[in-house]
C-alpha cells in the first residue's frame, strides 16, 4: 500500500483491508505462542531504524513525519504484522469493546441459550456482542468472520461451518482473541469448547438397547459436520458393543430439513423389518420425527440429541441426550476474555458432558 | 477535532467518534426528506472555499494538502455533517456491505424466523447481517445501535427496547438506512413494520367469549412495551364489546419470566371465582401457562399470542393468534434496501395481519 494508511482515532488501530491483512501476515510468520510474543512498537522502530515517537506518530496519524520515513515505518509494520492491542486500550479510550459470535443458523433454538450466555459474559466484561450467521456455508463463515475483524471486534466466538480456518490465523496472530464452540477449528491451533457428542450418542443408543431394541435407526446431519460424525460414531459404537450389526437402511445422514427427515423416518418405519426405535441426531431432526411418529399407529421408541422446549409436555415425553448450551456459550466466552486479558498461555480443547433425560419415549419397549 | 481525521481506505469513509457524530449533527440541521438532500463534496468544497479535488484528497487521506487547508475542509465537513454514501460505493469498492439487526432477546424463538428472513434478504443484496441484542434495555439498545453505526453498517433493522430514538436521528441524516420492526420508533420519523397486535388480541379474546367464556384472564408483558400495551387494549376492547366488566385480578402485566407468569396463572385459577380462560400475551407467557394448566385438574381454555413450535402436538393443541415473523423480517429488510437504493421517499408505518389458528385449547367450554 503506497499511500497513507488510515488510522481510527478512537482506537489508534490501523485500518488494513482484509485482503492485505491476509496477504501481509501469513500464519507461520511469528514464532512463540499465540497470545504472547506479538510485535511491539519497539520492534517496528528497530526494524524501520527510527525512534519510538516516530512510530507512534505514524500509527496515530499525527503530523510531522516525512513521507519517506512514514513509508519505512509502514513497511516495518506490515512486515512484522504489528497491530495495536486494542482489547486493552479500548476501555481506557472509552470505545465500547465488542466481541463477535458466528452461528450457523439464526433460527435453531439450540443457539438461543448459547448466544445469551455469551452475551451475559460479554456484558459482565463491559463488551457488546455482535452476532452473525454463516447459514452452514463455509465461504459465508469466512466472509463474516473477516468482516467482523475488519469492524474491529476484540474477539470472536465461532461455531464453524467450514473445516479449514487457516484464513483466521493472521487475525489471531494480529491479536483477535478466538474461541471455537460446538465444533472444532480446522487446520489451526485454537481454543475449542465442545459437548461430548460421541459419548452422549453412545449412551442414548445404549439406553434404547437396554430397553430391548435391536433394530435402531439413526437420523443425523451431514457427516462433514463434526458433531454429526461424532454422534454417528457413538451410534455405531453402542450397536457394536451390543453385538448388533447395523444395516445401511437404518442410517440416514444429510441436511436436517423436515422433508428429508420425514421421508427418512417413514422409510425406516416401512417394509417387512422396520426399526423399533430411532435415535435423532439433533433437535431439528427430533421435532420432525416426533411429528411423523404422532401420525404413526405402532409405538416407536425415540431418543433425541439436544433437549428442546416442551419435550416434557408431549405424550409420551421425549427422552433426550441434553447438552448444556448455556454452559458451552459461557465457557467459550470466559476463555475468550481470559485470552484478552492475557491470562491464557495456549489453546485447549474442552469437552462438556451430556445428560440423558428419560421422559417416556426412550423407554417404550419394541412394538413387536 | 483539531488533528487529521482518519479515513478508512477501503471505503473512503471518514471515521468519526460516536460522540462527535452525535454532537456535530443535530437531527434538525438538514431540511428536505431523510433520504435525499444529504450534503455533497460540492457543498463541502463551496463552504471551505477550495476545489472539489482538494476535498476528495482530504476525504480519501491522500497527500498534497496543507494542514491549514485540511483544517478548513474538516471544519466544513463537520459543519455540514458530510459523509460518504457508502451503501452505493461499497460494491464498487469491493467491501462487503452489511446491515445490523438489533433484537431484544437472543433466546426468544419468535426472533429466529424474523432474523433468518432479514438475513435472506441481506444475502440476496450481497450484504452481511450483523445482529445484536438489547436484552430489553433502552441504554443497551442505544449503545449497540451506535456501536454498529461506528462499525459502518449500511443500514439498521431495529426491534426497539426504548421509546425515544432521537439519538438515531443524526445517523439517519448521515445516511444510515433504518427500519423499525415489531415495535415502533419513539420520537423520530422512521419506517416501521408491525403486526396488528391490537386486532389480533381482540380477535383471540372474542374467540374465547364466543366459546362461552366471560371470566377471561390476560397475562402480558410490561405495558411500556408497545406490543404489550396494544394486546392489552385488544383484550379490553373485546371484553367491553361483549359488555363484560374486567376485574383487576384478571389482568397481570410485567416481565414474562416463568416465575411471575406461573404465580399470576395460579392466582387467576384460585379463589371462589377463578377465570375459566386465559389469553397469553406472547409465546414466552403461553408456554409457561401451558405448563401450569398441565398440572391443573379443571380444564381451562387458552389462546396465546404468537405461534410456537409443537403447539399443535400438545394435548389439547394450543390455539394461537399467529404473527408472520418471517414476513415482518422480510418486509422490514426489503424496505431497508429500498432506502439504500434511494427508491423510498418517506417513512411509512406498515401493519401486517395476524391469523387465529384453532387447535383445541381455545375451543374448550367454561369448566363450570
Amino acid at each position: 500500500m503506497g499511500r497513507r494508511t488510515p488510522v481510527d482515532d478512537r482506537t489508534g488501530r490501523r485500518i488494513v483491508p482484509d485482503t492485505a491483512r491476509r496477504a501481509d501476515r501469513p500464519a507461520d510468520r511469528h514464532s512463540g505462542n499465540r497470545y504472547g510474543n506479538r510485535p511491539t512498537m519497539k520492534d517496528v522502530a528497530a526494524r524501520a531504524g527510527v525512534g519510538l515517537k516516530t512510530v507512534s506518530r505514524v500509527v496515530n496519524g499525527e503530523p510531522g513525519v516525512t513521507p519517506d520515513t512514514e513509508r519505512r515505518v509502514q513497511e516495518a509494520i506490515e512486515a512484522l504484522g504489528f497491530r495495536r492491542n486494542d482489547s486493552a486500550r479500548v476501555l481506557r479510550k472509552g470505545r465500547t469493546a465488542s466481541i463477535g459470535l458466528v452461528l450457523e443458523d439464526l433460527a435453531d433454538p439450540f443457539y438461543g441459550p448459547l448466544s445469551r450466555a455469551v452475551e451475559e459474559v460479554a456484558r459482565a466484561h463491559g463488551a457488546l456482542l455482535i452476532n452473525g450467521s454463516s447459514a452452514e456455508d463455509p465461504e459465508r463463515e469466512q466472509e463474516l468472520v473477516l468482516a467482523l475483524c475488519a469492524r474491529r471486534v476484540d474477539g470472536l466466538v465461532v461455531i464453524p461451518a467450514g473445516d479449514d480456518h487457516r484464513y483466521l490465523a493472521p487475525e489471531i496472530k494480529a491479536g483477535v482473541a478466538t474461541v471455537f464452540v460446538d465444533r472444532p477449528a480446522g487446520k489451526i491451533d485454537a481454543d475449542v469448547v465442545l459437548s461430548d457428542s460421541f459419548g452422549g450418542a453412545r449412551d442414548g443408543v445404549a439406553h434404547l438397547i437396554a430397553n430391548g431394541h435391536r433394530r435402531i435407526g439413526f437420523i443425523g446431519d451431514m457427516p462433514r459436520i463434526h458433531t454429526a460424525a461424532e454422534r454417528l460414531r457413538g451410534y455405531r459404537t453402542a450397536m457394536e458393543d451390543a453385538g448388533i450389526s447395523v444395516e445401511d437402511s437404518w442410517m440416514s445422514l444429510g441436511v436436517t430439513d423436515p422433508e428429508r427427515v420425514r421421508r427418512a423416518t417413514e422409510e425406516m418405519l416401512a417394509g417387512p423389518a422396520p426399526v423399533t426405535a430411532i435415535f435423532a441426531g439433533n433437535n431439528r431432526v427430533t421435532v420432525t420425527v416426533v411429528r411423523v411418529l404422532a401420525e404413526h399407529s405402532r409405538p416407536v421408541a425415540l431418543v433425541g440429541f439436544d433437549d428442546f422446549e416442551l419435550a416434557d409436555l408431549l405424550k409420551p415425553g421425549v427422552t433426550v441426550v441434553a447438552q448444556d448450551a448455556a454452559a458451552l456459550g459461557r465457557t467459550a466466552a470466559e476463555r475468550l476474555f481470559r485470552q484478552l486479558d492475557g491470562s491464557l498461555i495456549s489453546p485447549e480443547r474442552i469437552e462438556l458432558p451430556t445428560q440423558l433425560i428419560s421422559r417416556g419415549s426412550g423407554e417404550l419397549p419394541p412394538a413387536d
